[in-house]
């Protein structure tokens, strides 16, 4: 078993990092908080003896050594950006449950064939700089790295600049690495581990997305001295879209969820009505059909809403991936763990997109989960316990060991 | 007749001063901009041989002697400041008009017995800083001027703390002058009289407004993994409630509105349900009984949404005035001096708010109108032509004549 209490220390240490304002974290991807976390990472892979590289997207690989100079490195990865008002966990766990597998591994005097790479991804969260999963996306060839480089957060600061800004653009070509497999543990971020009072997740599928950035354009004018009838109402198009976003959910459930976090009003003044209204709605759902449906029902029932109103409507995708199923081996030696420790686990489908779902697309990968108090995440309160981080820890550490052989 | 190239020369002297983006202004309150902008028209008024006084609101008041000592001045006021997408006539030309009086005054070598005081108010457009014109409110008493210095703009700057920096806080206690009358002369901001043809609006009533800012509590919470029965979603409440103040202002057609410019979502991230949206709903219309049956039914139904979702809902007061009726007698002046000079006319309400309302609290007042085109304000695509913008300085400068008499 891995050391749970050393485990918890590591993380109340990292979230003095970027602390939030509500006992959570602010340690958006590219901030000065972000290289902060970065380097005492680096510091404690470096203690463990580990080699770091670099890619040219800002990821962190930090490995241990294998005895086969052949084998492949088994990666375990998760990332350490936090949303703006984000929780201690999410995503930090996976990162440093990781080098906890190491310390253990380390203790133990154990060697693997396949080396251990912990993988500490780039802009994961998409809260600064959308598509979320950005780095390891261009890792798994969906995106260009140019492409991830343009990408601008609310204030026009680029990607690219950001990261050479915060001096972490590495040397390593971008997807370069091979893999022999792919483990993150990460908080389930939903409520049906708890619900179901079960420690330990086994992730068979992530839910797929559409993130559609909808900019409407109304005509600016007095709020005052406008008539109704005269009005081109940004604003209440996208209400009634909204609603409309709802409704498409309703109807698809269970089983899909839709909804709006992010909402810009131009010029934002109480008396002037907008002429431009840009926000994003963020579709889920597992079933590949039903995510098709969805985007097209919405994209069509909007065009509609705005068309009644006189108002304009531009739809960009700005973010994307299909539902994904994990490998099943790999999946089988999760559960497996999980039943030889004594854990009591079930299997659960991700609501969240991870990075583990773009290694899918290049290597064998697969997931494992704790619960977190009342679903509760990307809110500064989301909590775990000790106990439920060290299960998950210690059925990475076994699913892992099984993985890269001894 | 004034001078009506020398008026438009001056209105677009001081459109170089804070340019917006696509031909119009961004002089905001108590900017570097409104600062410069201040400065020439002190410059210009110092030129007509008038004496400046500001008062601790930082309004400005620039006054022609009378012949008579104890005669209290006419007063022609309106505004310097601008939306952040505003035009290039909205307040401005009421001010500069004065100014044209003035000058014309001074051509012809007429002295009349009341002096002339033209005013710049301080934040009129309530853009910054809510709720709109602060200054003349506190002028006439419905606001203190406490009230006033801790009203904060979007950055958390104060009134006070902004007036101080760009250096216009004055010695002149607020509201001590006395008026013999206010005439403000204002682009109408609305449809109707060009779509009548007419040159004049002869402004007999303003209609009543509130602004209510609602703060809505939702649970910030995973846009992915938290499904649709679990969530506080405080971005729907804000939803039903659009299209609800939609539906009121409807039910009461002709003669009123409704709408909401300002919209604030909170962490305002693609992936987080918001836990705080804040808005501010414009509702108006020239009956008293209107006012406030929409005012009591938009928050009585707010709450009923927002009880359904769970959502917590607060609602703030953040601008307010009652329908104001002009002074019959000016009234009549300016509608006499439109006819008089031959150019068309008709009675209008006015849609926005203006200086005028809080000056009719404390002196005879009235407005005078004119069209602009496409009825629209608000916008930095405002326009007016210069045959119109002279035309109400001619009938401003006739009625003023009368008032203050030769
Ligand atoms: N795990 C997580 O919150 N990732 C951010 C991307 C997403 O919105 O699912
Ligand atoms: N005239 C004008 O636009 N004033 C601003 C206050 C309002 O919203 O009516």
């Amino acid at each position: 078993r891995v050391n749970g209490d050393r485990l918890w220390d590591m993380l109340m240490e990292m979230a003095k990092i970027g602390p939030g304002i509500a006992g959570g974290n602010n340690r958006q991807t590219l901030t000065d908080a972000d290289a902060e976390g970065r380097n005492l990472f680096k510091t404690w892979c470096e203690t463990e003896g580990m080699a770091i590289g670099v890619d040219q997207m800002g990821t962190m690989f930090a490995t241990r050594a294998g005895t086969d100079p052949d084998a492949l490195p088994v990666y375990i990865g998760s990332h350490l950006d936090t949303q703006p008002t984000g929780g201690k966990y999410d995503g930090v766990l996976g990162v440093l449950a990781g080098l906890e597998v190491v310390r253990s591994l380390n203790d133990l005097g154990i060697r693997t064939k396949h080396p251990i790479t912990i993988t500490n991804w780039t802009n994961e969260e998409g809260a600064r700089f959308a598509p979320a999963m950005l780095a390891s996306g261009v890792f798994a060839g969906v995106h260009t790295i140019d492409y991830a480089y343009s990408r601008k957060d609310p204030d026009g600061k680029t990607f690219g600049d950001e990261l050479k800004r915060i001096g972490w653009v590495g040397e390593e070509e971008v997807g370069a690495r091979k893999m022999h497999a792919y483990f993150e543990y990460h908080i389930e971020q939903g409520p049906i581990l708890e619900a179901e009072d079960k420690q330990i997740g086994v992730v068979t599928h992530c839910q797929g997305l559409w993130w559609l950035e909808f900019t409407l354009t109304g005509r600016e004018a007095h709020t005052g001295s406008t008539p109704m009838n005269m009005r081109i109402n940004a604003g209440l198009a996208m209400s009634r879209i909204l609603e409309m976003v709802q409704d498409v959910a309703m109807a698809e459930q269970p089983g899909a969820v839709g909804g709006v976090g992010q909402m810009v009003f131009s010029p934002n003044s109480r008396n002037v009505l907008p002429g431009k209204v840009v926000f994003t709605v963020d579709i889920r759902t597992p079933s590949q059909d039903k995510l098709d449906r969805m985007r097209t029902r919405i994209e069509a029932r909007a065009a509609e809403i705005c068309e009644k109103l006189g108002v304009g409507c531009s739809v960009e995708a700005v973010g994307h991936f299909d539902p994904v199923t994990f490998d099943p081996v790999l999946v089988g030696r999760v559960r497996e763990a999980a039943e030889r420790l004594g854990y009591s686990h079930m299997n659960v489908i991700s609501g969240a997109g991870h990075d583990a779902c773009w290694a899918a697309k290049v290597a064998p990968s697969t997931m494992i989960m704790c619960p977190c108090v009342g679903g509760l995440s990307h809110n500064e309160a989301e909590e775990i316990s000790k106990d439920w981080a060290a299960a998950g820890a210690d059925v990475l550490f076994h699913a892992v060991l099984e993985t890269a052989e001894i």
